[in-house]
């Protein structure tokens, strides 16, 4: 077993204190560190390609990503001397700097559906601006969304309904993951307004399995589109640029007519994206979205390096070499501690779960232990794989939840 | 009259055809150029202090600094070296970085009515999540509104409702500006179930006049909540340090129970945050909200930088010498031509309007042709000044306004 190093948290929990009388509950939204095991930090002060620190000093490998956004790795050179050079001129102005025409025409190069782009901050507001367009081009309010799938954190898609009224969600109407009756029973009942079907291109809700798409039910989903004129929307914010050079469902050939970005495509610079086809072009010219930061030019000038990077780079290719010698590692080591392990969806976003763990506990216990060893992986979000993950990095991972996976043996027994 | 130097315009035409490929309309929002004279540039290339140039290398002394954001002048040294600096160690990361609670520490401090925050990207977001706080805190549903006010462009606010439902304003209630009755009606008529009232320091609603507020008006306000328990909502992302160093209502002694703040606060770097008391941290405490993006470490680092340098370099007094002496050139030119000019509102946002010009045609030439002789004014938006603007540069804008006054007369006449 892995020993653990010396560690301090001292200077984590003095911020914590702080923080705990100036911030609601010391920390919100899907950093709080109250939602993960106490071994994890809630402050990070660096990072650098696959590796992060936190505020004690602390070096862990990093497997999840600043939670999606880092997908060359932190600290690209080519993405950081495009945003210091963007900064030198100009950033948020009195309109876009040409880079949003060089971001857009790169966008509707990359992607195949798409034939026109918008820019804006947050995923929530790209999703939220997609059925926005399905509205206004449709004319119908019915949104079909995936039950219990995460589209964002604005009132009509936060998971808390805590100062969320019934109307927020009045036009949302739920179907099951790939289940082409549940789907089919939505659309009947309310053929006469159905806006828009959002979907994930692959289920990745918290704390259960991912589960990848059906083809046949992707197919379905597109035709119910094209019968009925409603939009197909893919939420891309999370898994795009991890699945495919393109659109996460050119994986299997059936396109949207509008998609959501965000998270990855500045590597980490902060920027969301909708992408969409001439038939919605219309829907998204009649729509007033805004927002103070939308039109700055750095986070454009980073993804258009970003993007390149990515097809110069075949980052692809790398985070999935780093994924799969990461499952392969994780499948090993279980089975030699005779624990049962789940590994589900791409290897450049895993999920992993025990067995015979309702309350999380092994979770908890394991990635609270990897954490003490260097490894920063969730105990019940999907992970990420970045391009800067190299065979070192995955094996002092590996190293970290060999004496994890040595503790959850002891005390859980074997499987 | 000042001639109009040689200028170009070739580049931004080039631009605006490739735009209108990729980008619904060409462009969206509040920096589309569509609603603006044809002479304004739609792409801007580079800031420095109180001046921007754009695609075409055209120069102009910049009062609108990116619609509120620049509020320091563009390139600010000190908040550009802070930046820089936290850019060299991390931005966006698996969780916040120390400089999150520092910032949180300084906004109490600076903030009379703030015993917490939580911060987010869009300025929309913090009008967004007051407006859950309130509801979570109260139980109950219904928001107050000033009738035309903008407090973003979410589905819930923006200005145009294609592609937004009714039920996305099932719960506001309108009321008139400056008006004890009108609120007195609708506080009445849903004393039940009265979660908010939200308004901004002062009215500065688009196209028409500003108004400052009566604070016999202001402090009914906070008696309503005070007796029926809502929030005060205080949406100062527009005017946030350009009334006051503290929340703009400190000038009149009326405190908020929770403020949106979005803009200025880090002097162009994409930051909006909630500022709340002790009586709705509970609520704060009880809603999920999130992004990708905004828990980032260089905007908070900007923003740390950007109210040391508002305190330490007296910056509103700055902004407030600029816009007086702006104020008193528009004046005396326009009676020298004899043309009835209205200005209202701070002279730190300024609003600027031609009488008898009700479909703006004097604005209009007036504006577009100040932006061809190098002064960028809008026609019917309030502008903003920023510590960088130099007697140099106003008396540059007023130059470029005495050439354009002169051609409102002789199309016009004189009032």
């Amino acid at each position: 077993m892995t020993s653990v190093m010396q560690r301090s948290d001292a200077a984590d929990r003095a911020l914590r204190a702080r923080a705990a009388s100036v911030i609601p509950n010391g920390m919100y939204g899907h950093q709080s560190a109250r939602m993960l095991p106490p071994e994890f930090p809630q402050f990070m002060v660096r990072g650098e390609g696959g590796r992060v620190w936190d505020a004690d000093g602390n070096e862990y490998v990093d497997f999840m990503c600043s939670y999606g956004p880092i997908v060359l790795g932190h600290h690209h050179p080519k993405v950081d001397a495009a945003a210091a050079a963007q900064d030198q001129l100009g950033d948020c102005q009195n309109g876009p700097s040409p880079v949003m025409v060089e971001l857009s025409e790169l966008f509707v190069d990359t992607v195949g559906h798409a034939d026109w782009t918008m820019m804006a901050k947050n995923g929530t507001d790209a999703t939220t601006m997609c059925v926005t367009i399905a509205r206004a081009a449709t004319g119908k309010r019915k949104v079909l969304v995936a039950r219990g799938a995460y589209h964002g954190a604005a009132p009509w898609c936060t998971p808390v309904k805590t100062g969320v009224t019934a109307e927020d969600r009045a036009h949302l109407v739920y179907f099951e993951w790939n289940d082409t009756e549940s789907v089919r029973a939505a659309v009947e009942e309310h053929a006469d307004d159905l806006a828009a079907i959002v979907v994930s291109p692959f289920k990745h809700d918290a704390r259960v399995d991912q589960e990848m798409v059906d083809p046949v039910w992707a197919r379905y989903l597109r035709q119910v589109c094209d019968d009925t004129g409603a939009a197909r929307v893919l939420d891309d914010v999370r898994a795009g640029f991890r699945m495919a050079f393109g659109c996460s469902w050119d994986t299997i050939g059936v396109q949207p007519d509008l998609s959501a970005w965000g998270k990855a495509i500045a590597n980490g610079h902060a920027l969301g994206a909708v992408l969409g086809n001439d038939k919605f072009r219309d829907g998204a010219s009649q729509v007033y979205v805004t927002g103070s930061f939308w039109f700055a030019a750095v986070p454009m000038a980073a993804a258009i390096a970003t993007i390149h990077a990515l097809r110069d780079e075949d980052a692809l290719a790398a985070m999935e070499r780093a994924g799969q010698r990461l499952r392969d590692g994780l499948a090993a080591q279980a089975a030699s501690y005779g624990i049962g392990l789940r590994q589900t969806g791409p290897v450049t976003m895993p999920m992993v779960l025990f067995d015979d763990d309702p309350m999380f506990e092994r979770a908890n216990l394991w990635s609270g232990q990897a954490a003490l060893r260097g490894a920063f992986l969730h105990p019940w979000h999907n992970w990420f794989t970045c391009a800067a993950h190299s065979d070192d990095d995955v094996d002092a991972a590996l190293r970290a939840t060999d004496g994890a996976f040595a503790l959850v043996r002891a005390r859980f027994g074997a499987d």
